[in-house]
């Protein structure tokens, strides 16, 4: 699977998706949710999270999800964990791997997990101690890459830094995210060119938010800059309940049509993928935030 | 305003898009949405069209619109004429400049404008030796260039040759549009290079659909190719009434955010902008397209 024109998308939808939207789901469908991922052909899911009901009540039942998920070979079944505790949690559940998060403004950092860049990394260390000690892979991800809803614009230097301490800590793969979605191409792409002079371009992930429709032609500048690994969320799910398709993670779907549009091979099926958009969607009572989606459902096939 | 990092940016709103829209408006509420669009800095709108109302009867009052229009020094309103009684009638409502419009697949030819593209190169004659000796400029419109629904793929030669054709014709400027939405960045990159072959860059400009949420990559790939006109409709007008921002034409704001963001001039101010898109989606009671102008309006603050 992976030659050169194989790009991995790391579907976000059960976890970061989930996360945003106003109605809370059952263990059951948001299990049901990631067996049809899989079956679609997603094989990198991030399936649930570790962090505090407190913080966090729509995940509160991710120990049941990884319970009730079908196990599909090939496929990984990530957990996102903040710190030691969370990750004995993701173990219990059986993940095969596990996120951790960190911040690219010192703001948003104090403001998301109250602490500065630097007592987040610490709070890693003895996670990923045990990840090493269990032989448990560990993806790293960066926020705000490309700005900060307090302090503006982000310097890429302060991002390729922060992504080597990473990987040098033990994460396999950093995912870089323009989590308020302001990013346009060029800077995507001065981005990538800044990082991979500390991080080899094959360790990198891109996470985008469509927040101001820019995410799909960043993704396209990052490809051109070699990236190969893409996060993605079906139905754009997470996206502005205000707003269909507004706001949050770009479609997986519409992702999926860039990339076997270019030419890239993903190995995923786009009508199961749609129809678990659809699926997923008529759960949620919202309407799909992928414009392929709803092109190959026919509604617009005048346009 | 012609330095190098200046885009046009060609408005076809009020005609492209209201063309769309299931909901008709009236002449004052037209114009008022071209006098709004000049208000924010936009300088080429195509204000009308002077089709037979039999076949589009949402355009049957463009020459009140075009007397009811406040004209802006500066500003071009221009106007779609299929042929020579278009023209004259076009010439008679004041349009500063008309255009033809030809498909690059025979079938869409047939189909759309009931002849074979050489008929319709034919037709456009007589309108171009009456536009030049008025001394009025002509732009040409090929529809299908990424893609047909009857045909499928077209090959980028087709295209090139029919744009060359245009230009011989008198037309100032040709605009390639991807009038299914099926292109990706990569075959719109391909297309720019292969037009260019036979028409200056700078004679070209990209007209792209959203229906497949591709839109705003594939602006950026032509960009990257040197074009520096791009049409589009504020709030995306035009887009499926069925899926709030999908379908049709890619939304002005989207494409100012990108332009903007890439360090382009283009002379539109995107608050006023926006306002309008929300003054005008208001009046057609649907959604706005555009996702910067809902991230702009503060629903979707928190992401």
């Amino acid at each position: 699977m992976e030659q050169a024109n194989f790009v991995r998308i790391f579907e976000v939808g059960p976890r970061d998706g989930l996360q945003n939207e106003k109605n809370p789901l059952t263990p059951q469908l948001k299990a049901e949710l990631v067996n049809r991922l899989a079956a679609a052909g997603l094989r990198h899911i991030e399936s649930g999270s570790f962090v505090s009901p407190k913080w966090v009540p729509q995940m509160a039942n991710s120990d049941e999800v990884f319970q009730l998920i079908e196990r599909r070979g090939g496929t990984i079944y990530s957990a996102l964990t903040p710190n030691l505790k969370g990750y004995q949690l993701a173990r219990a559940a059986q993940a095969d791997e596990v996120a951790v998060f960190a911040a690219a403004s010192e703001t948003f950092s104090q403001k998301n997990i109250n602490c500065s860049i630097e007592e987040s990394l610490d709070r890693f260390r003895p996670l990923m101690e045990a990840a090493q000690q269990d032989g448990i892979p560990v993806r790293g991800y960066i926020s705000c890459v490309l700005g900060c809803p307090y302090e503006g614009a982000v310097d890429p230097s302060r991002v390729a830094e922060l992504a080597a301490s990473l990987i040098a800590m033990g994460c396999y793969e950093v995912s870089l995210g323009d989590t308020i979605g302001v990013g346009t191409p060029n800077k995507a792409a001065r981005l990538i060119q800044a990082v991979s002079g500390l991080v080899d371009t094959k360790r990198l992930a891109v996470h985008f938010h469509d927040t101001y429709g820019q995410a799909i032609a960043n993704i396209y500048a990052c490809l051109e800059e070699g990236v190969r690994c893409v996060d993605s969320s079906v139905a754009g799910l997470g996206g502005c309940p205000y707003a269909p398709g507004a706001g949050g993670n770009v479609a997986t779907e519409d992702v999926v049509y860039l990339l076997q549009g270019c030419g890239y091979e993903t190995g995923v099926d786009l009508n199961l993928l749609s129809e678990c958009g659809h699926w997923i969607s008529l759960q949620l009572n919202r309407p799909t935030g992928s414009k392929v989606a709803t092109a190959l459902n026919g509604q617009c096939a005048r346009q």
